[in-house]
């Protein structure tokens, strides 16, 4: 009997972000993508998210390469912290892909490292004895693709993130004829995206943007200042291309759209009209009606180019009454409050902002239920893992797999870590390997564990109380302090009585627990200053800091 | 000339929540709404968002009452808050509002000492010398009403939170007679509730839910768990009786909706049919089909019972294969991603879940832009100011008001202290006064500064880094420390090694420090046990943890 196959999701798998699946079969693993997240409001001070890489760790020496599907930080972003461990382990990508990287690792000292292989839809290529395949999708970056992995049970397609998109306006469509050549070879295994599994009917085309935007364009008395993500190349470009046809020349504002137009311009994934673009400088010398800007902060990031201008911070641009700000995206769930709370400031700036769902310009880069269900239906595959997305989301697709043909016992919602195994027997869930999450926080990756974020939350919570005594080792006499330092509890000015009746409290309770025959141990003082001031600060306040007792001995 | 009206927001102009508003004329002031916010996740530790109310304090003796529009949270909330201060000051309201009020009074033990004074809708009442009167408002909490206020000037028109519903389920409209006759009299200020003037068309009637509802309990094929806001006594009520006709039997489950509906049965707003409720307890005692759950935590907030259910810790429902489980509300804005995490755990149990915008039987209290319109039509008012909404929202039903014929000059959005004076003149700014914030913390109430709340943040963040040094008074010499005590910042098992090498930078620096002729001062040596440390740090690990030094002296 052959070896079995395992799809082993790693990361992306009940949530959205940092995706990362791993193929094993006969000793050799592959990895498709390695994504990182943005932390939720509540990871305190943490920069990243990447995907728990231990079970890799531990099969280092199978792990014959990664392959992206595309360049978004998602999909991409971990690779900096991932390549530390395996600075050998080649890297797949299109053209694109790998100039995003490399600008990407440069910022990390890696680029010239890396051991990056050019990939080309259409192309077989291998990853150590997996022959793979790579077919274009559209998405909203330029150059993505989905994956084919021949394995010795058939053909895994791993859709990477796609939508289908009949007009594109890089001309380059989801590739209908090389999906049907691949369904005619049989699919074994789909694993496709899910992040609107629960949106009904289809996403428009890219070019509906170019619509919306052509309407404000004409109408904006002034200046029209529109953000979008900083890799939206085709939205990019149709922008500029539409501020061109109403003479209004673009200034590109922000390091990241920069770096990413700049890589896809030199690349040749983007040109612009002779003469469209202007530099930032130059914005204040045209007159308004003919000044269009481009830039960042359609998450309501609060260092973003937006934000700032948003709070008459920015260097080049400082909004005034007859801008026209437009809002080139959707918030990403969970950044609703920080877009909202931008909005409102360009409002309260004179300006006119679009930023509402039914008028802002904007299209999603991922498939909706007629068309994820349409994928379905042309690849028929055996069995089926819904891929990128919350649990929910997975339940949906899964739903919808079902409903196109998929037998219900073919469909599996499995999250990250989860091991499908599949063999001629059949495909079954075959335990759980480490998976989870290590937080990127400055320097350190992975050294701020979960104890570490619940003290950062128990202390942001209710702050911390620190005493601090020094006592004679031979007499247990306290010979200084007890000192108190509080930070983020009450304000200090406020806090003298608390903390002197606090000194009272923890002077007593020494006595009292020094009273005996024997010196108590300091942990034995610790625990007790700990006790006697945690009760009495509760007691008055019906708070709960983090008290910190120190003791020194002389 | 006659003293002019001022009109102040004190709360709930330019956000959502905390709603207050001051009127002030001839030494005397009224204040419509005493509400609270909930706080941010970014709050760290904070309980609840109350007004800040020094405004009132500096004026006590001019209020002569408050005046409730209805019994939420976001309108009665900082009553307990505020009546500390101004316990005299009678509180009027209708039956249920004060029947709410008081059951609120009684947690933080005021129920005895406010003044309550019942008012009903039509019947005119004065406040010191303020003319008032009431009219029937619909909205998602019954006997709600709008407040007419009689000035020398004119009529204010104040409209509470209210929708048009032409089929409400208690049969009580918002009163178009009262508002037509409130029109005829002339109306010279309507400050009216722009939480929807952001969503085109009409808001769909309370009944409407009742139909969605009555689909799903009659397919449900097990136990049906429903989850709305506590104090939405008609859609309880109609969750109750539609159970009921399919033959179910419903439990209340938690604490603050058993409240909520124990007052308004108690008051005669809320019946029953015979038999229709359970105890908690009787849940298993029924098969599945015949059981119903009401309960809250449409919000996911974490220790809310729906919340406790969807991780398998509630002590009397645990949610199973076969249980439907229905979000009868819209996530507030900000808590999208905790009902989102909520949902996936519901699936996770394999409970079905119908949550979605389009599915789920709900529908909003608040009036959409075209029933704002109808209102701003009937009441023709001189002046208008929109009011309940963050800055863009208040920016949209401004411009309604000035296209229905409302002069754009007469127009105002102005936002919690700006101070709106009317006169025979004309209306016009008026400056400011004090407003903002209070924030509540266990038993403080404005305690927790914005001073406390950047250490919160900051000591959250990254973390603290103490350093103790003892040192003889004389000589300056170190004689116990430098010790270290770290939380938050890195995990204390890793941390031996940078611990060890900041003590010996600390003793080179105080070496270095207490060279010289004279001894330094303790605020110098700490000073410069600071700045090493920090350095040292943030080129270790390029955070910024907060670094307390304690000095003490023996």
């Amino acid at each position: 009997m052959t070896e079995a196959l395992r799809v082993i999701p790693l990361g992306g798998v009940g949530e959205i972000g940092k995706n990362m699946l791993a193929l094993e079969q006969g000793g050799e693993m592959l990895l498709i993508d390695a994504g990182l997240m943005f932390p939720d409001e509540e990871m305190l001070g943490i920069d990243l998210v990447i995907p728990d890489t231990t079970y890799l760790r531990e099969r280092r020496e199978k792990l014959r390469g990664i392959v992206l599907t595309h360049a978004h930080e998602d999909h991409m972003g971990a690779l900096p912290y991932v390549l530390r461990d395996f600075a050998d382990v080649p890297v797949y990508g299109t053209k694109l892909t790998l100039g995003l990287m490399r600008t990407k690792l440069r910022e990390h000292r890696l680029a010239d490292k890396v051991d990056g292989r050019e990939i080309t839809a259409g192309t077989p290529f291998s990853v150590g004895s997996f022959r793979c395949g790579a077919y274009a999708v559209c998405h909203s970056i330029p150059d993505a693709v989905g994956i084919t992995v021949e394995t010795r049970h058939g053909t895994i397609v791993h859709s990477g993130d796609w939508k289908f998109d009949h007009t594109p306006v890089d001309g380059r469509q989801t590739d209908f004829a090389a999906l049907s050549e691949i369904a005619a070879r049989g699919v074994l295994l789909l694993l496709s995206d899910s992040t609107r599994a629960e949106v009904p009917g289809y996403t428009p085309s890219e070019r509906h943007v170019g619509e919306l935007m052509d309407a404000i364009m004409s109408r904006a008395p002034g200046r029209v200042i529109t953000t979008t993500f900083a890799s939206n190349i085709s939205r990019i470009k149709q922008i500029v291309d539409i501020a061109a046809a109403w003479g209004r020349r673009t200034a590109i504002v922000g390091r990241s759209m920069e770096n990413y137009t700049k890589t896809a311009r030199e690349l040749g994934y983007l040109a612009f009209p002779e003469g469209s673009l202007i530099h930032p400088k130059e914005i204040d010398k045209l007159p308004d009606q003919e000044v269009c800007i481009i830039t960042t902060g359609s998450q309501g990031e609060p260092t973003s180019a937006l934000s700032r201008m948003a709070l008459g911070d920015h260097r080049h641009v400082v909004v005034k009454e007859g801008d026209t700000v437009v809002m080139s995206a959707t918030p990403i769930p969970g950044n609703e409050e920080l877009v909202s709370r931008t909005v409102d400031n360009l409002f309260k700036l004179g300006a006119e902002v679009v930023y509402e769902a039914g008028a802002r310009p904007h299209v999603s880069g991922h498939a909706s239920q007629e068309e994820l269900k349409l994928l379905l239906n042309i690849l028929r595959p055996r069995y089926f893992v819904p891929i990128h997305g919350e649990y929910r989301m997975l339940v949906r697709h899964a739903r919808m797999a079902i409903d196109v043909g998929v037998p219900p016992e073919n469909a599996f919602v499995i999250t990250n870590g989860d091991v499908l195994e599949i063999d001629e027997r059949g495909a079954r869930l075959a335990g759980k390997v480490p998976s989870g999450v290590v937080y990127v926080d400055g320097m350190g990756v992975g050294d701020v564990s979960q104890s570490v974020m619940r003290d950062r939350w128990s202390i942001g919570s209710d702050g911390i109380f620190l005493v601090v005594v020094t006592i004679d080792r031979q007499t247990g006499a306290v010979v200084a302090g007890p000192d108190i330092v509080t930070k983020g509890f009450v304000p200090e000015e406020d806090a003298a009585a608390l903390i002197e009746r606090t000194r009272q409290r923890v002077l007593e309770g020494l006595a009292e627990t020094q009273s005996g025959e024997h010196l108590a141990e300091v942990a034995t003082l610790r625990d007790s200053i700990h006790a006697i001031v945690s009760e009495y600060l509760y007691e008055r306040t019906k708070r709960h800091p983090m008290v910190l007792p120190v003791i020194m001995q002389v």
